[in-house]
């Protein structure tokens, strides 16, 4: 049993704090405030191992972290919890997707930079990997939702990092993780993003990822 | 028999040039000057259906035209063609790559706005289809250099143009071609690749594709 953070009351964030509950996990769910109502109701419906707080005490609960606020409000929140998380993985979720210019949305990020970055300056000392960013909050915590062989790709500066969040998505069930290398591969992970807005326009489902096929 | 126009001479021009003379085709290939030293040694050792031109010339020439100067020449090199392009399939194979930061490259355009839009826009009556950017040039025209399945994204306002576009497509071996939309979707076949040159660091070849599961 292990200690999760999860920064974040939305979608994502209650789909992979559920999953860590369903796992026999220890879970607190973390926002702005202490008393966000969303993370109230994930909380009274998920059993004596979930908990709320603010993004800095769920960091300091938190042994691994899940970042899943949205794109917008990442670098709050992780520099609101920064200095609990010395040392601690901190797993980015997170797009940074721009709805200003309407559907499909854009990204707030140039090429030349990602959230992910961003995120790893605003908790220098954090061990952040990029992952799960490019797909579905469903098929994030059950990969089994797109049949067949499927590739998760992920980014970090620290290996061992990298390879903690690999055997817990392992555990997830994914088969095949992908690591395109350090964070600035952040910048390619977010901009697939937007080829995957478009397939969900077109393919009409969410439940869809990509495979590298070679 | 169809007269087919290549504008760029390098090696993504080289390579669509020749499979389509080997295809029995007609081809002019285009650049700034007429006499192109690249463009000449193509044409020399290809034969009498192989020609050279200027931007201009070469559009003149083709009925279906493909665009594969480096993504700094692109907006230029159709500039120059605009009024022989009216009504002309233009198959936009560029990629708005930005290697001033080093590598790997960035891209030059925000992602509210893409390459291909920038091209339509050059030669309004053209009918633009953003196809092929997404692989290596070996890959465009030898899809089984990859083996199994896997998919072509194509792009464009034209849905007739897109028709044409992948019957040629499917005579290069092209097997399953996935159409994002109108021609605002080359937004995201040129994002994506910011992830093609990430893998093909850590894969260390560029015969690789992606392959939509769902």
């Amino acid at each position: 049993m292990t200690k999760y953070g999860v920064l974040g009351t939305g979608m994502v964030g209650e789909a992979i704090a559920s999953k860590l509950i369903a796992l026999g996990h220890e879970v607190r769910m973390g926002s702005r405030t202490a008393n966000n109502e969303k993370g109230a109701a994930w909380a009274a419906k998920s059993g004596d191992s979930a908990s709320i707080g603010t993004f800095a005490e769920t960091a300091a609960f938190g042994e691994m972290l899940f970042l899943c606020t949205s794109g917008t409000g990442s670098v709050d929140a992780v520099a609101a919890a920064a200095s609990a998380l010395t040392g601690k993985i901190l797993v980015d979720v997170t797009n940074p997707l721009d709805f200003s210019h309407g559907m499909p949305p854009s990204l707030f990020t140039p090429s030349t930079e990602s959230l992910g970055e961003r995120v790893q300056r605003a908790a220098p000392k954090a061990r952040v990997v990029k992952a799960l960013n490019t797909i579905n909050a469903d098929v994030m915590v059950d990969p089994s939702k797109v049949p067949g062989d499927h590739d998760l790709l992920i980014a970090g500066n620290d290996a061992e990092a990298k390879a903690a969040v690999t055997s817990l998505l392992q555990v997830f069930g994914w088969k095949s993780i992908l690591d395109v290398g350090d964070i600035t591969g952040a910048r390619a992970l977010e901009a697939y993003v937007l080829l995957w807005v478009r397939l969900w326009g077109v393919l009409k489902t969410p439940n869809f990822n990509l495979k590298i096929v070679r």
